[in-house]
């Protein structure tokens, strides 16, 4: 039985040769996994059926069956993705700018893996297909802990994925399962060996990894995003747009869970909107003026920073665009917040001061989304301002080195001015 | 007496002024900020005399104290590297992406300031005037710790700096002195205000902030920073390059500690190598077979793992190019390390292996520097690989968001399939 800290170390050591495999090798082992998750579907699908005949002798809801549940359609599905995944651009190897410091003397700033990426999720099998490939594609080698309830599913998939890479040129240790929760604690502690920890989940979940841990967190806990009708919002598109950003999926991150409306605005938007919220079930909280003004029941200060994830959303009238912002910046947790203006210059100052990762100009919250922004693949959303902000493509699985070119030049002759730098752009790709 | 936190509060609402401003407020309070320094460089030496004074009745030692003056040169200096700063382009603002996502919905990632940057610095004047400036200029308001020995100059020239900003358009709150250690303490703990800490000083204290904060910490403790020899190294390039990597300035974190060398080449370099480094009087420690050949003193195993900042080397004979590559892997600090070799194979290997923000062939490890490498200012070297990694230019106190114009556009239209993603790239600026 292999131990968690092993299997980091073998991750660790698969990483450097990971780092240097080519573009061809790692997209031949994506479509070889692909293949094998397409040719072994039904035993695949049959490993996951124990698992959900256990979810249903335990009783568990409807929404973790959904998402536990690998029948032969959804693992096909999960192998178009590796396909996909296998067509994206190399985020390996990228030069990112190139400077002539001197004659024979270039500096190159080269895009790498972060090394090992550990991930923490839910019981879905499609996910760990996902990740683990993403991993590969940016040559990080990956640990992933998969939700109880999805282990004899996850064991069948990963001995697969793991067969298909064999050979292929990706080193073994390129993924390793983790199997219970004191291996995630272990995890945890592992900040001399794991480079960064994608953890997936409830928010409680994710905030308790945030806080127990030394090793950087990508994600986001909280999505506490807002809708703002200015006073010169347009009726129609605000109706449109903010029921879009409640009801369209309620239970995501990027859903809104409070709607900020201009005083100017309010007589001619908050009796179409309600109607149009009561219409879709939404049951409506609001400040003092909004209750006098709709009949909806009060909310409370708790609901300001509460993230319903469900058909209910806080209403709150402003006096200025400035109020909206510091509201905004007071309550909500950098995620998604969208302006609905005709007026330019208050939706650029809006954009320009709400700080957040997402700010949007008349649409809804909802297009916060990596496949939406055209990335391909999506990593994750964060909210933090470190490294990468926002949904999160193949790029915040890497990061960068400096590779500096040259022939025996010492720092010396610089400092005794004997010879000057030039700084100049190269323009051109690393040549190693 | 402002606390602590108060100035945070006042930084964070600073901050959010000063997200927008142009370049041209922040330039020219800049430069307003220089010609303060320059007409009051008389005053702010004598508030620097009085702290040297201060210094000599508590014996403070000769490198502190030079450290601390900031005598008339000194300060003109200062106010000369305000005005370059001055000239460098806007880090905020600029398009780093723009995608149309369909006819009249376009997506771009913009830069934009942190926020609120901590940073605390040793006894050095020209460090606050430094960095206030660059906080500045990216947009950034700052919170500042300096070493206790230059309170009375500190306070002096954070006077004049901020006397010099007022009613030039930077929010009031741009800038806070913090004067204790418990400042310091408080400052650790305020997650919720700031968005980056700056620690610069010893590695020791480094260690300190990174291990008492949720914060993200730019820089970085160690500097175990490695020369390899390959078989293939030319003898006369190997000993310049070792002495330079060494002695050229022995206490900064770019300096070498560890010279490996390939066992083909040791007997053509080890003499002339270890000659060189008697002639600037270098303490040289070896493993068994360097002792073996040079009659050195022999390297502990903590010897491999120590940043000397001082004439002293530890040197150790590998067998293969992989040998030095897993050494470097294993000791060293992620910094810098170089080969030096013909061999160009040897030299990518060596590049794509090593796990290091800087990775050289034939050059001095001493080249580690942002403004060496052209970037005009340096906030510092960091060794994490989140974020930024290397030396770091202005582009490190910034982060992005993503602003979405729409005209009311949904989801549902886009979920429902009657409306298509077109995801092409507009190449073109944000116009808000």
């Amino acid at each position: 039985m292999t131990t968690t800290r092993e299997s980091a170390v073998a991750a660790r050591a698969a990483a450097l040769s990971l780092a240097a495999a080519p573009r061809v090798v790692k997209d031949a082992a994506l479509l070889r996994i692909a293949d094998a998750l397409t040719t072994q579907a039904h035993a695949l699908a049959e490993a996951n059926a124990a698992d959900l005949a256990k979810a249903a002798v335990e009783g568990l809801s409807e929404p973790v069956v959904k998402r536990l549940k690998f029948d032969v359609p959804k693992i096909l599905a999960a192998a178009e993705g590796v396909r996909s995944i296998a067509t994206l651009p190399d985020p390996v190897g990228r030069t990112l700018l190139s400077t002539e410091l001197d004659e024979g003397l270039d500096l190159y700033r080269v895009t790498c893996p972060l090394g090992v990426v550990g991930v923490v999720f839910e019981s879905r099998p499609d996910a760990l297909v996902q990740i683990a490939c993403l991993c590969l594609k940016s040559g990080n080698a990956a640990l992933l802990k998969g939700g109880a309830e999805a282990l004899g599913t996850n064991r069948a998939v990963a001995a697969a994925m793991l067969d298909a890479a064999r050979g292929q040129g990706v080193p073994n240790g390129w993924m390793a399962l983790l199997e219970t929760r004191a291996d995630v604690g272990e995890l945890l502690g592992m900040d001399d060996l794991v480079d960064l920890l994608v953890p997936r989940g409830s928010n409680e979940f994710v905030r308790y990894i945030m806080d127990h841990t030394r090793i950087p967190v990508l994600g986001h806990a909280d999505g506490i995003c807002h809708v703002y009708a200015d006073r010169a919002a347009d009726v129609d598109l605000a109706v449109r747009v903010m029921v879009d950003a409640k009801t369209q999926y309620v239970s995501v991150c990027n859903a809104a869970e409070t709607f900020l409306v201009h005083r100017d605005v309010a007589p001619a938007l908050l009796p179409p909107l309600l109607a149009a919220l009561e219409a879709k079930r939404v049951e409506v909280v609001g400040c003092p003026r909004t209750v006098e003004a709709t009949g909806c029941a009060p909310a409370t200060e708790a609901d300001w920073s509460t993230e319903y994830l469900d058909y209910k959303v806080s209403v709150r009238i402003v006096d200025t665009l400035d109020e909206a912002i510091a509201h905004v910046n007071r309550y909500g947790s950098k995620h998604t917040d969208a302006i609905l203006t005709g007026d330019r210059e208050a939706a650029a100052r809006f954009l320009e001061r709400v700080d957040a990762g997402n700010v949007y100009w008349n649409c809804s919250t909802r297009f916060a989304d990596g496949f939406r922004y055209g990335f391909g693949a999506e990593v994750g959303v964060s909210t933090s301002k470190i490294h990468a902000r926002g949904p999160v493509g193949l790029e915040g699985l890497v990061t960068y080195k400096y590779k500096l070119l040259g022939h025996g030049q010492t720092v010396a002759d610089y400092a005794s001015g004997e010879r000057k730098f030039t700084h100049r752009d190269l323009g051109r790709d690393c040549p190693l």
